[in-house]
């Protein structure tokens, strides 16, 4: 007789991986989100030790089970997989003990503290046969598949560069520094756009703030390739900045993350240079200036993309994009780059590496 | 009985000082158009290897006299001062030439291949009482004088950083790498706004075409007070930037050189940070989010600027702004940057430095 | 024994408004939203006559009451006010039916299809002491709000000019063209902004594909002090602007809403005209180029404010900023320039308008 | 002995068009300097009243005879066309005289005063076989020429509209108001893109200094074809805007003349309307968004393409692509717009044109 609508939360169907957030402060909410959006998935359980938190994420997620202790959500049995979203710190010790209790694992980047820690991640994940997948958002997104795309088409050519700026005011990170918070993202785009290891690293620093964790740095990789890839991060800027350059042989990309559309841009520029024998140098130098193309790159949100990739791969059993080798990688790489910036920029030579992908 | 005008060059008086124009490629016809324009000087001879150049000049300056060889217009009796716009590899016999034969000097930047080489200049200018200056043709701009009253007057309080991004495509340079060309910009204006010296220099760059000079590089020069200068130069750049981002404790600064107007953008914006005893470190920092205001800055042409210095310090026996002394303060600081690029950016500690500013 | 929470709804106290949104379509989300989040109301119930629009709702809304009529939100006991989020032709029925049950109405915008309309929902709320407040979103920003003082306290000077481009790719409306979607917010804007009415209007547009509504329009308001205002509306352009400039004789404005910081910069720009004898007309004309400044403005969100207004006016009984009398204005512009719009932008000379504010 | 450079003026060969220039204040330098610069003509003469205008000429062309009096420049046996590059008020008097004394005439934009002074110069010129060029400077750009081809292939479809802000500080002109002015570039630029004409044009504008001349004015051009053109110029901005965008059935342009680089874009952007039976409106319309891409164009000096394009004519006896006769159906679509400003917008319907291209 009434029209009244039922207001029951949908009842997640056998299928339908159920996640436990572990984490709703800054990021957790946008990771519930993600999942509460996605189909094959939804938001189980969530914990924080806050209990404003907790209350906000139960005024979301009306049908969520909440604690205040992170080893609840693990336990929780209607939880199969757990996102961990929490300070860097709290990432090895949440996630193993997730994948002990047989629950799959999305940790937020940096994946660990230490690349120890990250190898013991993986080997704990592999011997349980569980997906271990870390959050590097940005290799999620339209704009960085498309570059990808670029490069491996070779319409790029031999990559010379990779020179990106990533700068804004705040946030000051408590526990790590301006190198593992905000560097970590070009370092995962890097990893996902070249198939090359890097063979040095340098990075040098300032802590203006005399705060003990530095807020700006400039970081340097020498990859066996010649690529040479430079990150500018900085916590203290006036604007922000999110634009990254990649010079090729045959293109050019500018990448701004800012811009509301038209986000990558691809130059038919470059230099030809023939070596010829005469003394007059300027003359064996000639400048290519083509076309500029911005191809539509898909605007689905990253994290709905990662999301979908992450049920999947539970699903079936896949390797994730960001698996836990991956993330050991750029947790490598973040090592060699905070011993360099202790040195004061000396670069560190890498042992070879052995490239997952 | 005919108004038609008599079209006899203006005839420099006396006290016009007869300025002598060395090479006439890419720059020298600016300089030699300023010089022109400026009242207290004019054009008096102009050199240059090239007939055709040397056309181009005789169309341009009727008045002029035109000699293939240099040393010609070192000699003649007309020119009471020099300058020198050729390669930088010739910049030291000309110099040292024209200051021999009793002329003033202006001298293109850099000043000279070697930081001996520039001491020597200086001694013999020194000697024979003649001025001796360099072409750092950005510290006569509006914008970066208005940056060094806004630093001089405290509003920018401490300097933390001044971070650069000076790239394009081209010009490949004959007998320098990008360092050389580019980045002596911005040494040359750090070495204006602070008063301050580098205790450190390390630079790292690549040689994508295989031409045995680097077109891309990276240079961070560490200074005693704890700023930390950051200057990203390229030749191999899809697109012109010209953007300086300088950091301090009270206001922060975008100086983009391509903006039409706006050149110069002070954010009052910034960071406290609390140390606290507590061990919550989000809460100690506060962030500070006021105003930006775009000061006025002078549209008066740098290089007729620099001229009308150059001619009053020359009449008036002033030591000049950009002295052959800041000169050799750049050359230094670019050997320093050149040897750290030889050891892939390993940083070079600098032999303490008397400022000269 | 266990840390599991409460997940109960916030039960609103009993001086929390109770408001019904009647729509869950496109705005509506937003609305409700700002409702959730706004201290002293609540979202009592939704009404949509989309299935699927009501399940959203609920999800977001446990608390809430779905109805699929909108009668019936109107006749809900928990509802105090209704916010009607529909379609511009339901807007007179269901803000009369919501007035004549005793409910406060907050009003999408346009207010109404006819200024006949609009003049009879204000006699209604007038005749039973309710609130009638119009959705004018932009005046609640802070951009807009921070031009309002620097207009009333002199800083612009005399109003020259207010020019407005506002066109980006959609969303193509089914009931209304152009004018009635766009062009009102930058009617409402001007009515916040200026103390004076329009003389005449004139409008003229374009339906180029021909589904006999404009897709895009060209009007001018010529106000009775001699400031003349130019909207540019368009739903078929290939980028987004949203850019406004105001020219004063004091101060000239640029407004920019896509600006993620820097909205509103004012420059100390503007022209001197000194009326000679002489015939050289040139002459008497100087141009005053100063700095610009780019005031900090609130951050807030709009829709917050706006919501907040709301409720503060219901319970102290305060006449809004964008009441029912300032939505009849808008409206009463509309009408006049759709008629101009008629005749090929024939300009309308406006009946005295008794100005509201 | 010396190797002393002659420094003779070039001397014209007999094929060599001589060019007498009168006017040599603002634009008159560009045009003498764009002559001088091309192939097959020369600086013959120049005519100005003012002595520091000759002074500035004789120093730059020490080649050229310099007269205080026009009349001496058409009589000056070694000028075969005169460039008028006067203020508007005069171009009819000594285009005129031009033509009668056998001279071929480049004349600055707007042609003449009136459409009956242009008629009657075309009439001169034809019935004398001399060219008659009108200085439509943006016809001969890279980037209209570019937009041109884009029209003229299809590749943009059906031009729904074409929407420029041309506006900036300054300058103020003495003989002529804002239309007269800035929006002569947009009519020259518009007749050059569309083989269509105009059937409306309605104007609106306000003199905000009380000087008698129009300081800012809004033109729409009703074309045949459906077309629409809309053109906002003001002399009282605060920010220099040249921004033009053309929005097309197939693609949508953006076309902005500030940008030192990709000054045209091309968007694969629009909407599909399905007329369909349903009621439901918003579903048939679907928007395409596709790829945006910029063409690389000419960077030649636009002047000197047209001064070649002149010399062409003459030497060939072809018309130029900006005759009198364009230059005619300009004047009259200026005409047009001034009776609709005297009448506050009231549009103007076309007496039927024929159009000349």
């Amino acid at each position: 007789m009434t029209n009244r609508q039922q207001r029951e939360p949908k009842a997640p169907s056998r299928a339908c991986l159920g996640v436990g957030v572990i984490g709703y402060g800054y990021w957790g909410p946008n990771i519930a989100r993600s999942i509460a959006t996605t189909e094959g998935c939804h938001v189980a359980a969530i914990g924080d030790a806050s209990d404003d938190a907790l209350a906000r994420a139960g005024r979301m997620y009306p049908g969520a089970h909440l604690w205040k202790n992170w080893r609840d959500v693990i336990a929780d049995p209607s939880v199969d997989a757990v996102a961990v979203v929490t300070p860097v710190r709290q990432h090895y010790e949440m996630a193993l003990a997730a994948l002990r209790a047989g629950k799959h694992v999305l940790v937020e980047k940096p994946m660990t503290e230490t690349s120890a820690q990250g190898a013991a991640l993986i080997e704990e994940a592999d011997r349980r046969n569980l997906i271990l997948m870390v959050d590097h958002t940005f290799v999620y997104t339209g704009a960085v598949q498309k570059i990808r795309d670029l490069v491996v088409q070779g319409i790029v050519g031999e990559v010379y560069y990779y020179d990106s700026t990533r700068i804004n005011l705040g946030l000051f990170q408590s526990d790590v520094n301006v190198i593992w918070d905000l560097a970590v993202h070009d370092l995962s785009i890097i990893d996902f756009l070249l198939d090359d290891v890097p063979v040095a690293i340098s990075a040098c620093g300032a802590d203006h703030l005399h705060g003990n964790r530095e807020n700006m740095a400039h970081i340097v990789l020498y990859f066996s390739s010649g690529t040479i890839a430079h990150l500018n991060v900085n916590w203290l800027a006036p604007v922000k900045v999110r634009r990254t350059l990649i010079g090729g042989s045959q293109r050019m990309i500018v990448y701004d993350d800012l811009e509301p559309s038209e986000k990558v841009k691809v130059y038919d520029r470059g230099v030809d240079i023939r070596l010829a024998q005469e003394r007059i140098h300027e003359a064996r130098v000639s400048y290519r200036i083509g076309d500029m193309w911005a191809p539509q790159t898909s605007v689905k949100e990253a994290l709905v993309t990662e999301i979908e990739h992450f049920v999947d791969c539970v699903a079936n059993n896949r390797v994730p994009l960001t698996s836990g080798a991956v993330g050991l990688n750029i947790v490598s790489y973040l090592e060699y780059a905070t011993q360099s910036l202790n040195q004061r920029g000396h670069p560190v030579e890498l042992a070879p590496l052995r490239r997952v992908s």
